[in-house]
């Protein structure tokens, strides 16, 4: 097992990742000093694979769980679907010591987090994320938050949990491109950051592919440790946390352009970040070399989706993101491999050759 | 004008107290460094009142204000109502610079607060309270939220304004009943925690009902001071924020136990401090001269309405109260005028001849 310490002065917490925790779940509780009534949230999918191991370790220490169900998918992140767990709460006389565990992917987790920092003016709440994406990215760095019909992620709050616990057998019932989503988030961190774990991931993509644990614990680990490192230092996004939108600007707008269909979310920033690196060598941050190492890393995760997306679709939703301030688009660039460069006001010519390059380098495969 | 200073690090804010402020607010906003764009949200009475001068003020400024208006009451203090304040915000395309301004009472302050904590995982917001009440309690401390139909604040979060402005002038159309709802309010923070508080304010009761503004210039900051102190001590309500609470048991109880008809806010906490002064006595916390004191101050303010409330309808309800953790009800107690003691475990029988004591100095005022 590995703990990754997220410093946050007296909001710190531990993220714990390695085999076989599930049952270990209780003695993690009592260490963290967490009150005895627990609300386990996941939705039917996920909660029969999980809960009845998670409630038998937590029972075993003394927790009283009770379970709330949530339905399965991104649809129902929702302020009704966040309405209905303060009902269930409040019917079941949960209070200011009782604490939310958040059990599923990305999306339970945005849920559950906001309804914590929202029930009571805040309640404690641990993540237990079950997808590599939810264990990499989502789960880490304190982003809650429910969508409303106008825009993804448009209501939310920062909220750090109490723990993260990420078991890694959670991983085995994954279906491939699920697993193969996240990795590209995890290559990310090594673009952005770390050029030694950058070269590492591309040492060992046939062991990851085949989720070998000790590689597995490893990639999760340094991807945990660098996230963790960006949002303590910068907890409520303002420069630094940027950075980690490398890949994302084209992301988000490719996920966006498409209404979330077609695509997931890490393979949008798969796309993106091919997009980013063919620009960062058209601005001459990036030599040629190292440009197609970056692209070759991220195809050698397998096939992306093939999408036939028009760049005047994407541009337009690119203007329509929240993140956009004083009518400029701010892109994360690479300046050499594990390190970035922030850059506004690229000519939409250069971002449709961008674009239009990494379309052919994906559907060339 | 008196400048009373939160401090709370990095998310320090002044509230500005005194007459005809809202000329200035313009001034204020620009030294606080407020972004360009402002949304101005009230409800159309408050609005009608004073919306116009401060567009006026912030216009020449060089801000960019536009008008939000939402129902008035605390029936409408709902997550139905924040959606509503979300969609319109989407739609006029607000983004993290854009600042919310919070125009009216508690009820206002509270929502407002809540969709600022929450929009885009928070955004700036000031506060321009316009009762007594919101002025010296709801608009300090960084309490927001929103009501379920389950029960009362139940959703919100920990969230601070970057500027609050309270004008004395709005208070000169605040019906008598409201002002003197405040006026309870007052008492308390002298009560609480400043004898010579305590003094000035029996002293001055007279100029203080006849609204002089010197006098509320004075008894607001003195308020909005205790409170900021208190508050910035412990921001998160654990221990020493309870003190706060003096006269809230009895006075939540009484609230909920009327389903928040026939009574204000600050009028049960009238009658809350009552019974928490007869039960300080009673539990020779108090001696029987400062008793009587603080319960004549109290009548001091006018008259309390006449309730017919039996205990066991008050006991039933503070059961229910969402402060209530491992089965005890805590009440903060006088152990001298100026200081509180928090006793629990009080027997009901004592509870009741407190509250039957209470009644009896009210109706036979």
């Amino acid at each position: 097992m590995t703990i990754v310490k997220v410093c946050l002065g007296s909001r710190s917490y531990p993220i714990f990742i390695g085999s076989n925790l599930l049952p270990r779940l209780g003695e993690f509780f009592s260490e963290a000093g967490i009150g005895r009534r627990v609300f386990l949230v996941s939705n039917p999918t996920v909660g029969d694979l999980y809960s009845a191991r998670i409630k038998e370790s937590l029972a075993k220490a003394g927790y009283e769980v009770t379970d709330l169900s949530i339905p399965d998918g991104e649809t129902y992140k929702t302020l009704e679907t966040a309405e209905k767990i303060y009902t269930d709460l409040i019917v079941q006389k949960a209070d200011r010591n009782s604490t939310l565990v958040a059990l599923g992917g990305g999306v339970t987790g945005d849920i559950v987090g906001f309804v914590a920092a929202t029930f009571l003016r805040g309640v404690p709440y641990v993540q237990i994320p079950t997808t590599l994406l939810a264990q990499v990215d989502s789960a880490v760095g304190g982003k809650t938050g429910v969508n409303h019909r106008l825009g993804k992620n448009l209501l939310g709050a920062f909220y750090q949990p109490v723990l993260v616990c990420s078991d890694l057998d959670t991983l085995s019932t994954l279906p491939p491109r699920d697993f193969q989503a996240g990795l590209y988030e995890v290559i990310k961190y090594g673009l952005i950051r770390d050029s030694d774990f950058f070269s590492f991931f591309c040492d060992q993509i046939e062991r990851t592919l085949s989720r070998e644990p000790d590689v597995l614990e490893k990639i999760i680990s340094r991807s945990c440790e660098i996230k963790a490192d960006i949002t303590s230092r910068d907890e409520r996004e303002s420069e630094l946390r940027r950075i980690l939108n490398f890949g994302h600007t084209f992301g988000h707008a490719i996920e966006a352009a498409l209404d979330y269909e077609e695509v997931k979310h890490g393979e949008a920033v798969g796309y993106g970040m091919i997009a980013a690196a063919v620009l960062s060598r058209e601005l001459d941050l990036l030599d040629s070399d190292n440009c197609s190492r970056v692209v070759d890393s991220i195809l050698s995760i397998g096939a992306l989706p093939r999408l036939e997306l028009p760049f005047e679709s994407l541009e337009e939703a690119m203007w329509r993101d929240k993140k956009r301030q004083d009518d400029r688009i701010v892109f994360i660039l690479l300046s050499k491999i594990g390190a970035t460069t922030a850059v506004d006001s690229i000519e939409a010519p250069l971002l449709q050759a961008a674009w239009s390059e990494a379309l052919n380098r994906v559907h060339g495969q």
